[in-house]
């Protein structure tokens, strides 16, 4: 077994396109420098580098402005500046039953501090009902923070009408667009979405080490920084800047890094997001299709590519999603994930807590062959577990 | 003027040793994938990258434990979790007036939530009597955090000193080592020092966005994370893990940086740290007697290269910081930092606020014809001024 098919791009996407590499070797080449810290040449280039990207990923998201844009180390610290800082002296926030870890995990330690949640219920397909967020929302509530898509079923949030919601009722809205910044358009102006937290390494096709939060106009007076340092501006005074993106970006940047990110936002750019997401859709539907037609398979999520994103997730009877990864990689090749993909309350939502489910997560660098034989692999499975036939 | 000599090695090191950069396109090209996520080989694969790391920086610290090595995204990030997480309720800190704003930040922002910090006064020349910081200990202390070596003057603290007061009254010690580690021997475990921040992009050789805290056997337990999230284990629980180095490091993490910096650091290991820090006192001693031979040059600090890292602060009669590090750029190709570093309370201590000085930072790539050719330089520049003559 040579071939290998890497099925994990939900996780972090891979390979990268060439030139998010090359971009981060020609930065330590050619700039290597400090940004905004130095007055000398490299430095102003390696801050032209930041700007670039900053406007890069607010053009992307339909942002106010650039300056809104700040780099965290992934979405997880930009979630958690939004949630510790809205949430850090009580209030209330409105969730859904199918988040990451990333939210869950935050939003408790803020409970443990005196805030409080509520959290919307999902379907069985992980769909949301936006009047049940509406429905969760009290005096005291803060913020509503929700995915835009399911890492564990793919399933695409209804994001316009929880935005109206928001709009209407007067609530910051964050959304975590881990699974969807790069694949699905968002639009935060058009939309009237305040908080946008984002990761670089999955379909933005930057390298792990990158993230940000962008803010739209007025959210940044409102949240206090999760960490204080260096900013390289006003170097003067001991405490914080109050003004974007230096209040939240302290110490140095992960300058290379970025770099990198720019140019995966580029790749996007120069692709097509709507090229992009027709691939993904069509490895997709053939996913679910193929996965569909095995005897023993059962797929969660909403099974409409249109509904999702590519990320399919199933259980294949008789055999646990870790057996089931262990024989694809090993036996196959095929790289994917299996457990709970750190997101226990979305499994719990489907019934598939705790043993969770294997996720198949194809990227746009995935081949319609690789498809095929990832579906003939499990087929393969299927029927040796059936006969019991040991290879 | 072609030439160009990089003095900027205290704000990040360049060039990188070309197996830095060497590591993370071989991560990017063969492994790629998310560490500790998920179970497949490419995953294991970059979850052995984190384990090399941690061990190697273990081994580099002298620290008790590879797992008690946590990664962050720079040191900021590193000091925030000590300072805010110490003082999260209250408490009180000691500190000294040599320090970055990546301290006095954290510790301004503790004390607008109710904790209290002292500073002991350093010299004109940077320099800590140890006595200082035993006498601010207050009952209520709990933490004493300290630079290992100034960022301004290179002035090196007294750490044994200290940390033998911080054992003797039972406080615990966090050492700043953005300057010194890789250059300067640090036995956390020899020094009973509890807790060290480093950063990655400076002395160890690693790229920008990588950093960390080394925890001392005990220390993970009484700090609380600053963020939390999805971290790959214990995914049933919506609460955070309560083992390092999990505790603290949530979301995916900057593996393809942290590969780059286990081979900086395999580079400091190979090279030999004493031949290393050798060089740099030979640059500085140098620069130091070059400069000072200049009329009209003030240089802070000791002025001794075995009582100071290889960075040199001072300031040229009749021109600003900022207008000699302009002309060093543009008719030199010299790339040095002007101003206040981030840090207005050490030069407060040496006398040089608000205007601040220009900072040369030799490092090990740094040749003796390039101190040559920057000594030469900034004479050039002096005469220059005093004779008001124009290029």
């Amino acid at each position: 077994m040579n071939r290998t098919v890497y099925l994990d791009n939900a996780a972090t996407s891979w390979p990268k396109p060439p030139s998010t590499i090359d971009a981060i070797v020609e930065f330590n080449r050619s700039i290597g420098a400090n940004p905004g810290r130095s007055g000398h040449s490299r430095s102003v280039d390696a801050g032209r580098t930041l700007i670039d990207a900053r406007e890069a990923a607010a053009k992307l998201f339909g942002a106010p402005n650039a300056l809104g844009v700040v780099f965290t180390k992934n979405v997880t610290e930009a979630l958690n500046i939004v949630i510790l800082g809205l949430l850090k002296d009580g209030g209330h926030a409105v969730t859904t039953s199918m988040e990451h870890n990333s939210v869950m995990r935050p939003l408790n330690a803020a409970r443990a501090r005196g805030a409080d949640f509520s959290t919307a219920p999902c379907s069985e397909t992980g769909e949301l009902d936006p009047g049940d967020i509406a429905s969760l929302i009290r005096p005291d509530t803060r913020l509503i923070v929700m995915t835009h898509a399911s890492n564990v079923t793919g399933t695409i949030m209804p994001l316009a009408e929880v935005a109206s919601i928001a709009r209407e009722r007067g609530i910051p809205l964050c959304i975590d667009a881990a699974q969807t910044a790069g694949v699905i358009p968002i639009g935060m102006e058009a939309m009237d979405i305040g908080l946008l937290a984002f990761t670089g390494h999955k379909s933005l096709y930057g390298p792990q080490g990158t993230g940000g939060l962008v803010l739209g106009e007025g959210y940044g007076r409102m949240i206090e920084p999760l960490m204080y340092g260096g900013t390289g501006s006003r170097s003067e005074f001991e405490v914080q800047p109050d003004f974007l993106p230096d209040k939240f970006e302290s110490g140095t940047p992960n300058t290379i890094g970025i770099a990198g990110l720019g140019a995966g936002i580029d790749f996007i750019e120069r692709t097509g997001m709507d090229a992009i997401r027709a691939h993904e859709k069509d490895l997709t539907a053939r996913l679910l299709d193929g996965l569909g037609s095995i005897d023993g398979v059962r797929i969660f999520g909403p099974c409409d590519p249109e509904r999702q994103t590519a990320v399919v997730s199933f259980i294949l009877e008789g055999m646990s999603p870790s057996e089931l990864a262990l024989a694809l990689d090993q036996d196959y090749g095929i790289m994917a994930r299996s457990g709970l993909h750190c997101a226990p309350s979305a499994h719990r939502t489907i019934g598939t807590f705790p043993e969770g489910t294997i996720r198949l997560s194809p990227g746009y660098f995935t081949t319609r062959e690789d498809i095929e034989y990832t579906v003939e692999a499990v087929a393969a499975l299927a029927v040796r577990k059936k006969t019991g036939a040991k290879t």
